[in-house]
Formats: structure tokens, C-alpha cells, sequence
């Protein structure tokens, strides 16, 4: 699978990821109304409503893009609607041959790390059968529990040739408040960032590894350091856009030939159409917004590397 | 919810949590047969298996328990056939009046952290409209992102009068890799500590906070000094039985006065009727033998703390 997003950031030429983290704030009055005129004001009314929200963003945008990331508390916090909307969410963007990161944070001891393991990257057994639950292509893991938190996730990946990416140095202002702390003159961050390098040479892709790291875009000092302790990891890098990440600090979370780092942003697409710069678009055409801002990112992530 | 969990505590004089986290080899056949006859060998099918094996379970030992703890990786892995199973459960408990401390070890950054709160502590809003989505009355958090990860939490927690257990220690081998790093001379756990102390105070019960810790059985030691350093916590208490960790071993998490602290076994309870001194009960009455169990354990625990 990471081969295959490599292949794709090379064929679109753009190492850009999108959020699909719908807030219902975010989805236009007349898609709320007709979801509500279906459904009530009820979970499966605004489960609807932010499928439809995502289907039309993920249809005026996949030429474009190798990748999306669906953040699962958006669905999560709809309860079960909410998560079959995620479930049909994963499912749309891989029958749009997209790459999907299901950014689910998870993390636990042995074997409840590998029931999540299995629920989001592997198969479950029943009896003589087995199934994918929610079947993503790579998650996002938290590492506070150590190695044998992490090491369910990355057997279910060797056997599913899925992907993982491991949270480093988040992109929060808060981020520092652990992650920062400095063991023998080095921050926490660093050793986490040595584990995810040693994790990842059990499974390697053709040059980059399946266990990739999450660095927040608001830390390019940070993303320097990292890219050199983690040099086969994919990076992914969240914060650009809305939380105040800008194409030119992304450049130290890439090698100089422009691979291995993938930027995400999700606000700044999905509600594109609620900025000034998209307004002209208005309500209706919120996709086409979406597009607009896909191309802009592209744009200003080549140029920054470009320049580097 | 705090002072209801310290009420039940006192009433049942039995400071523990089941942990209800399935795996379907837990199951006894008689139940996979009948739940796989009804719905084939599905998820369905295992998700409704899951259920009637907590549902026994939770019959016959609810009278003895203030607590259960299921733990929603168990579930998870069934996708959205198991979260189902897991909401029924959340809700039968509640129905008998116990406390449900929700194991989702959630953490991410504000909005996002936000999210999950809502979903399983809050009301999330639909329109003019408010629902609940999963509505455990405790949950766990990952406290890895920092300050501005916890605090929707607790935000949520202090409208809807709910509680958090933040990982602090936990109980598996290798969970010292990061949290037992030395900063200044100490270890990361203990900041972790400090930092779950001064939330607390913002989100005050009668006698503890309403954001307590987790700390593994498995680690009496740093359990008597994170009791010092978090006196108003609530510290939930994982690893006991089958992860090795023992009465004598609980002490230190308690205050003198044989409060503070609540112990969770998981498969040491549900999977009881699979041990050798239990096994008289026969399969057919799995739950006649997680009561013995149960009984067993408070017993345990009641000496333990009678003899400190």
C-alpha cells in the first residue's frame, strides 16, 4: 500500500492528502434540509447529510489527489449513524482508487491493539468465515503505550501489506507539553521518531516503509530533525491551511528529490467554500470551491518545493 | 458521576470493575451456535454472541458490582455489527444501575478531541435537536497530544457531570519504553500525573475529581508515589489476575482509608468458567462462574486492604 501511494503521489504529482472531517457546520443549508426532510433532525439525518457533503467533495476532487483521511471522531461523535457515514465514506474513496487513511488514533496493550488492528487494517474470524470491518488502507496510531501497543498494528499490516502512521509530534500547540520533554537533552519526540524507524524496518516497502509517522506542518524545525532520524518513513504532516502550516515550512519534511511526506488539509478544502477567496463560487457549488482550494495546495506545495 | 461511582463503591464495599471485553473464543459454544444459527456466521452473527454473553454475565453479577469497563477495541473489531453490541451493553448496564466506564482510550487535538467527547460523554446537535450517541458515563483518554487534547474532554464532562481516567501508567510490559523516561531526573508518568492532578481541580466531585487516572496494577511502586502526586484522583486500576497483578499489590493505589482506587479484571471475570477453579460450573453456566469469580476477587481485595 505504500508503494501504491508513492505511485500516486507520483502520477498526480501532488503529495497532498485530504481531511474529510465534516463538522455539520460545514455542510451547506441545502444538503442539511433535504437529509433532514428525509430523516428528521435525528443521527441518520445528519449522518446523511455529511455523506453527501463528502460525496460531492470526493467527486469534484479524486482526479487530483492520491489520498484522503477521514477523521473518524467527526463520525464517531453521530454515534453508530455516524459511523456507517464513515464506513460509506471509506468505502467510496477506494472505488475511487483513493488511498485511505482512517486517521483513528488508536492505541492499546497487546491484544486490544490488535482487535483494533484488525477492525480497521485486517480480518476478523467467525466461526469459518472472516471479515474487514472497517477495511482503511493505513490508521493513525499512538504510541504512549510503547511497542507492544504498536506491534499488533504492524502484524496485521505485513499480513494485509496495509500501513501505519504513528503519531510523533502533533501539530496542537499543546503538542510540547509531553512530547517536547527533554530525556538525556533530547526531546521525547526523537525517540518516539527512533522507535517509528525501527518499527518500519520489519516492513519495508520499495523505499519507503509501511510504518510512517505523523509531524505536525506548524513544526518544520522539528520535521528537519525528524526526516533525518526517520529517513525510509513516509511523513504525514497535518496543520497546513487552517491551523497555520504554509507550503514553504513543508519543504524539511520532504528528501530533496520532493518524496516522503504527504500534507494534509481539511478545513481549508472542505470549507473552502466559506472563505473569501472561494466565495465566488457560493453555497451550491461548494465542490467546485473544493477543487479550486485542492488546485491552490498544489500549487503552492510544488512551488515551495520547487524552490527548495 | 464521581460521587455516584464512590456511593456504589461504599454500598457494594467492593472497589472493582468488570471489564467487558469479548472475544468471541471467550464465548461458550452453546451461544456462538445459537447467536450463528439465527444470523449465519457473520458479524451479526458474532456481534449478537458477544451480547448475550455480556448480557449473562452482567445478570448474574451486577448486584455485586458498582462498575464494568467495556472496553470498545473488543467490539470495534466486528465494525459497526460490533458497536452495536457495544452500545447495547453500554445501555443493559446502565439499566442496572451500573457505572459505565466507557475503555476508548480516545486523544486528539482540540476540535477533533472535541468530537469524541461529544460522542461518548455529551450531546451532539442535530439541527434544532440533541442527541447522545454512545453515553458512557466515564471514558479513557490518551493524554499524548498534550493539554488542549484533554481539555474538551473535560469541558464536556463538567456540563454533562461526567468523568474521564486518563492514562498515566499503564499496566502492560513494555508501557515504560516512553512513560517511564527520565525528565529531570523524573520519570514522564509522573508529569503526567501532575498535569491529570490540575485538571482535576477544575472538575470537582465531593471528596475526588471527576478526572481520575489509569495506572496497571503491574507497577505497585510508581501506583504509591502517582498516589501522593494525584491525591484527589480517582485511580481506575488495570492488570489484576490474569495480567499478573495481585491484592497485596493494590494496596499503595489506595488511600488509608480503603478508598480512591477501583480495580478492573477483565478475562480473569468473563472467561472465568475457562479456569481450572472454576470449572466445576461447566460452560453451560459461564456466568454462575464469573460471579464466583467476582465474589473471589472482592475477597481478595477486602483482605488486602483490611490487612494494610
Amino acid at each position: 500500500m505504500i508503494n501504491k501511494l508513492m505511485n500516486k503521489i507520483q502520477k498526480t504529482n501532488a503529495p497532498i492528502v485530504v481531511g474529510l472531517d465534516p463538522m455539520l457546520s460545514y455542510v451547506p443549508s441545502h444538503i442539511q434540509q433535504k437529509a433532514f426532510a428525509e430523516y428528521g433532525e435525528t443521527l441518520e439525518g445528519a449522518a446523511e447529510a455529511i455523506w453527501q457533503f463528502n460525496k460531492e467533495i470526493i467527486d469534484k476532487t479524486y482526479d487530483l489527489i492520491p489520498a484522503v483521511k477521514p477523521q473518524i471522531a467527526m463520525y464517531e461523535q453521530f454515534g453508530i449513524e455516524g459511523l456507517k457515514a464513515y464506513q460509506k465514506t471509506v468505502d467510496y474513496c477506494k472505488s475511487k482508487d483513493l488511498v485511505v487513511i482512517g486517521d483513528i488514533k488508536r492505541g492499546d496493550i497487546g491484544s486490544t491493539s490488535a482487535a483494533y488492528a484488525v477492525g480497521h487494517l485486517g480480518k476478523v474470524q467467525v466461526g469459518s468465515k472472516s471479515y474487514a470491518g472497517f477495511d482503511e488502507d493505513f490508521a493513525t496510531v499512538n504510541p504512549y503505550l510503547g511497542s507492544d501497543g504498536v506491534k499488533p498494528f504492524v502484524d496485521v499490516c505485513k499480513e494485509e501489506k496495509k500501513g501505519l502512521f504513528i503519531l510523533v509530534k502533533t501539530s496542537n500547540p499543546s503538542s510540547g507539553e509531553f512530547q517536547d520533554q527533554l530525556v538525556d537533552g533530547r526531546p521525547l519526540y526523537e525517540l518516539v521518531g527512533e522507535k517509528v524507524a525501527q518499527w518500519g524496518e520489519e516492513h519495508m516497502g520499495d523505499s519507503y516503509s509501511y510504518i510512517g509517522a505523523v509531524v505536525g506542518a506548524t513544526y518544520p524545525e522539528q520535521g528537519k530533525v525528524l526526516r533525518k532520524i526517520m529517513p525510509k518513513a513516509f511523513i504525514l504532516v497535518p496543520g497546513y491551511g487552517a491551523q497555520g502550516g504554509k507550503g514553504k515550512d513543508l519543504v524539511h519534511f520532504f528528501h530533496k528529490d520532493g518524496l516522503g511526506a504527504i500534507v494534509n488539509s481539511s478545513r481549508g478544502i472542505i470549507a473552502a467554500y466559506k472563505q473569501e477567496a472561494y466565495a465566488k463560487f457560493g453555497e451550491e457549488n461548494f465542490g467546485d470551491a473544493s477543487r479550486a482550494a485542492v488546485e491552490a495546495m498544489i500549487a503552492d506545495i510544488r512551488s515551495a518545493l520547487a524552490g527548495n
